[in-house]
């Protein structure tokens, strides 16, 4: 699984783009390419009517239409979150699986929101315009966001229905606007059951061969009722198989592939060990905290997921760091470049100093790293109720100052989404939110060291655990009580005496000192040497590659092809035999009740195709996409990538790195043979009026 | 705290033994150079006598007498284990204390082995001459093995009370016969509350300044009366002050300051960072199982303790080693040794390959590191049962063979200690065996892959936990049945169906196989080289170095000394009034009741030296270490050693690096007016007749 994480590390990568590698935006879509390797040459229409049936899940994830009443595909796991949310301890969706066999039936998810990119203008003459000859420091900073604020601002006019984000490409080479319809009004249709979608568990995480039935259904509303979508995917009668040419949309979540030396030198000997056994103790903890009791299990569930998911993800990307061959490449590479630059004095004298800059932002920032992370960053207070009460104290301040001076999460152009979070009905539970604190407010105190004048003032003469307890008394559970704080702005949220608002009002001014320094100090250094690499590459290659992932609509394409692996070739294709060959009746290889019965009644065709991998390009965020062939019909769901794929996040190696998804055919097969979903089946088959649950029997 | 762990990294290390560095032989001290920079040049009887004082807790630490009646002076977290297996649910001697007022009141500690060190011989010629001419390989390996155990045999004769090790010295480029002076049976005397002894805890950890009475009382026995002592430490009257000369004898445990390139790069990029991230884990989840009740806290505080500590050890190490400045120092080294040795035809002869050697034994061990780790180290089972069932079966099949074909640890020599443990009457806790294997067998499972052939065979369709209920079924617990068992030999232990000593036999081939070839294709092979390096070095440079600290007895010098952290000058010595200053009255900040009413009675005098500091070279192991000056009086009790220090694995870095000890004026100001502890100090002071407890109130 991979949600809004990157995947795994290759010992030999194919530097050249010869391969299927690539993250395409849709505006720079390689299609001779591909006609030269495939014979099929995607034209504008082909692009823009797959661009326009792909959705991203904003919180981290890849969807697409299914139907042309709104109902979208994604991942089990996508959904987990919504799915959690919406059970309780009586009733736990989680396990049991949910189906709404009527329209009526289908329950809103409190935190989704859905972005359908309707369009892309290049923006980067307004962006690096603004800071065009300024030094790097605080007039580079505010200049830059300003510019950025405005022209989302300018794009959405004003209405929340349209979300406008300026991307940032290339390291900033390049700067996009991308205009998406916003849906927030998000249902839950169908899941199955976590022990079928996540079957094999965390074991058989990144792993293949893989048989896993990590679907779930949402539909978007408007006004009430499901949207009409003109541009959606069909499902392929028969699926794929191998050999044939695959392509997945989606949202990649971001890749390392373009970084200096410097920065990966960074990630392999500091971030990504730290995170490491930061992630490493946090699983041992939450495992512990699951097997408490069952409901302890169903509140922290989907976090342990995130945790464990994430662990093995950056496990490979240490990994593949690691690897003396992936290092020299990427060093080699590097000195190759800046020969070049060098060596031209019309170049050197503009981007000669680049990878000095961004050398020299790393350095800088290590020293302070913690404090950014512990204080500004909210690693030092992860939990939901924090996050609440930090953004009502400032949120109520930005709303303060114009549009352009503000930090750029609570600009206009941000607000609906963090409403919808600041709003959300979603329940928060009292016992993990003292864990979670706990667990954090003593890690500050380990990370910092408990002298530091900012643990001294959280902590006082008190423990983590004791200082955890009086928070979760906090009353801001209360949807109203966010809401009326809001409303009243400013001057209430000073006057609360919250215990979650006094500290948020306690951390906000060190949070904002070192966020200051990094923003100006770090960012705009870091930014600065990164474009002029950027614009080196452009004026020496031209824009023949694609951009470093950014958690933007990409276009990726495939074949559908099975690897070597320890000597031994894999198939691309499992199927349902195999997953009850695998079961052994104990979690996370026991199969749910519906499965086995449908067996027992010999309603399953056991020959059906289950899980298949390709050779597509893709890496966490990436979850739920569509895999759909070149008449744009469906036939798969990407849910993983295999372990080879991991150091995908510096390069991709097309022998081994394979995308791991759905087969179309399994799908059809367990809605309709083992979970009886005949309304979306016959939604998923085009029949007229599906949605409306005239197809339910 | 530093229990056979080592300690921490220097940014800039001075290379040169010109500053206080070394963990010298006391067969090679170098007190000509302590002449030079300190005036005092300790002789042959000054060295003979020190030695003779100094005792080594077999399990990983060191000590000291400290008076004719057989009393050892250690730290509490030596004998932490030997604490808490002597409370029990009723009476934790771990929160509470202990002090046994009389000598017929000191309890047995069930595992604690004393070793004093009382003659070293040269046996490289007869070690090295076993191998001389072969290859590495099976024949090299069975003859090193052969030799060294004939050589221990000889030299114990049979005699349980002695203990003789064949020490390898720089990395086999000399081997020593030890030959020890063995107690075991080892009494508990006093030891303070755990809230002072670890006053801090986990974030004080490897901190200075420190505030803690990090002390033990333990007292050897034979024929069940304390031990007459000619050679032991006096106490010195006023302890140390800043600038006196020290001396610190013990045990360092082991560093890596002459390891090759191509081990420490497999350090740095795969064995620390996997160390790390399992300690990191196995933290969070043990953390989470002390906090469900106090019975769990009492059983596993002392496994938290290692864990904690070898965690924050084992990141300094890393920490080290990423440092650019070391990394480039070591590799610069070594290219001169390698240029030396290519310049001149006969060395490059002799040892021309020696390096290559090494890092072919290195990358041959990489693809099955995991499986000798998980499988024949016991990684995936790790538990006092496992341990004592593989015992069983390993030791009665091992002593079927002449004793120079049996694994090294079942060995005549090696009995008694094995004995010791296999027949201890330490409580085992049913809960606590239950998670830790539990535990160990699901990373058993990750980390080798559900679908490993012995993961498969141990595992069938049971999960962790359900295998994990069914192992501590075993009878395991009853120390007769242990006795029985091996009494009974070979065949009683292969028709058990206890289900430990099942799984262990299930366990047993597949171990042997994979020791197999670690022993004869990688440790010969490293072996092979490592002998190389070191006989070009004595060729090049005489024996003027100190060899890598291997557990065994080593002697250092230094002084007491602050230094700068931060832009702030630390003062060497703390006193009891920084402790009740710190104390917040919170975990791990609380002090006992007996300080508080010490202090509220004004018994104590708060201007007394608490801890100190001094430039000793010093690393896990030496815990308990006396620090003495050069009238061999004891001035301080090493327990810890900076943050610095922990990059003392590989190097030493005077200006930063700091051993912390326990200041002799503070134990004695505890023992006296904290405590009432008479009878010790009146022992300590010297008064005749104290151990019988004539001294006591």
């Amino acid at each position: 699984m991979m949600k809004r994480l990157a995947l795994l590390p290759a010992l030999a990568l194919a530097l050249a783009a010869r391969a299927d590698e690539g993250m395409w935006t849709f505006d720079n879509f390689p299609s001779k390419k591909v006609q030269q390797k495939y014979g099929f040459n995607p034209d504008a229409r082909w692009l823009q009517e797959a661009q326009l049936a792909s959705v991203r899940l904003a919180g981290g994830c890849s969807g697409s239409f299914v139907s042309p009443d709104g109902l979208v595909m994604t991942n089990h796991h996508c959904a987990h979150s919504c799915i959690e949310q919406l059970s309780t301890k009586d009733k736990d969706f989680v396990a049991l699986g949910f189906y709404a066999p009527t329209q009526e039936n289908e329950v809103k998810c409190p935190e989704i929101e859905l972005n359908q990119l309707v369009q892309i203008t290049d923006v980067t003459g307004q962006i690096q315009g603004a800071t065009k000859g300024l030094e790097p420091g605080k007039e580079f900073n505010d200049k830059r966001k300003a510019a950025m604020a405005a022209v989302e601002k300018d794009c959405a006019a004003g209405n929340d229905k349209l979300r406008c984000d300026v991307v940032e490409l290339y390291h900033g080479g390049q700067y996009s606007l991308y205009r998406y319809k916003r849906f927030q009004d998000v249902r839950l249709v169908f899941a199955p059951e976590l022990a079928i979608a996540f079957f094999g568990g965390d074991p058989d995480n990144f792993n293949f061969p893989r048989y896993d039935l990590d679907v779930s259904f949402i539909r978007a509303y408007e006004d009430g009722k499901p949207v009409r979508t003109e541009h959606y995917f069909k499902f392929s009668p028969e699926g794929a198989k191998e050999g044939d040419l695959t392509f997945v949309s989606g949202q990649p979540g971001g890749t390392d592939r373009e970084l200096t030396t410097a920065e990966l030198q960074y990630q392999r000997d500091i971030a990504l060990p730290e995170r490491l056994v930061n992630l490493a103790q946090y699983r041992g903890a939450l495992t512990m905290y699951t097997q408490q009791s069952a409901e302890h299990r169903r509140n922290a569930e989907p976090t342990l997921f995130y945790v464990e998911n994430s662990y093995k993800a950056i496990k490979g990307r240490f990994e593949a760091l690691v690897t003396p061959t992936l290092w020299n490449q990427k060093a080699q590479r590097e000195r190759a470049l800046r020969e070049k630059v060098n060596g031209r004095s019309s170049l050197k004298k503009k981007y000669g100093t680049a990878w000095d800059e961004v050398a020299k932002a790393i350095a800088s920032f290590q020293p302070r790293r913690k404090e950014y992370r512990y204080v500004e960053q909210g690693a030092g207070f992860d939990s939901p109720l924090y996050r609440i009460a930090r953004d009502l104290v400032r949120g109520t301040e930005e709303l303060q100052k114009p549009n352009g001076e503000r930090l750029r999460e609570y600009t206009d152009g941000k607000l609906p989404q963090l409403k919808q979070k600041l709003f959300s009905k979603a329940p928060i539970y009292e016992e993990f939110e003292a864990f979670k604190l706990s667990y954090a407010l003593t890690k500050l105190r380990e990370e910092l060291g408990a002298d530091h004048p900012f643990v001294k003032k959280v902590l006082g003469k008190k423990s983590p655990q004791e200082l955890a307890q009086e928070l979760v008394k906090s009353k801001l559970y209360d949807v109203k009580l966010r809401e009326q704080l809001w409303q009243a702005g400013r001057e209430a949220v000073l006057a609360s005496n919250d215990p979650m608002i006094e500290l948020a009002r306690l951390v906000d001014p060190d949070a904002r000192a070192v966020r200051k320094w990094h923003d100006e100090e770090i960012e705009t250094l870091e930014i600065s040497g990164a474009e002029k690499i950027a614009a080196a590459k452009f004026e020496l290659e031209g824009k023949s590659n694609y951009p470093d992932a950014t958690f933007t609509l990409r276009l990726s394409y495939g074949t559908v092809k099975g690897y070597d692996e320890n000597g031994r070739h894999l198939n691309p294709i499992t199927t349902f035999a195999g997953a009850y060959d695998r079961a052994t009746g104990r979690d996370p290889y026991k199969l749910p009740d519906s499965w086995i019965k449908a067996n027992e009644n010999k309603q399953v065709n056991l020959a059906t195709g289950l899980n298949l991998c390709t050779t597509n390009d893709i890496i966490g965020g990436n979850s739920g996409s569509p895999v759909f062939d070149k008449d744009r019909q469906i036939v798969g769901l990407i849910f993983d990538g295999n372990i080879q794929s991991l150091g995908g996040d510096y390069g991709f190696d097309e022998t081994v790195n394979r995308a791991v998804a759905v087969h179309s055919a399994g799908l059809i097969e367990a809605l309709d043979h083992i979970y009886g979903a005949k309304r979306i089946v016959s939604e998923l088959k085009g029949a007229p009026g599906a949605a409306s649950g005239a197809g339910a029997k």
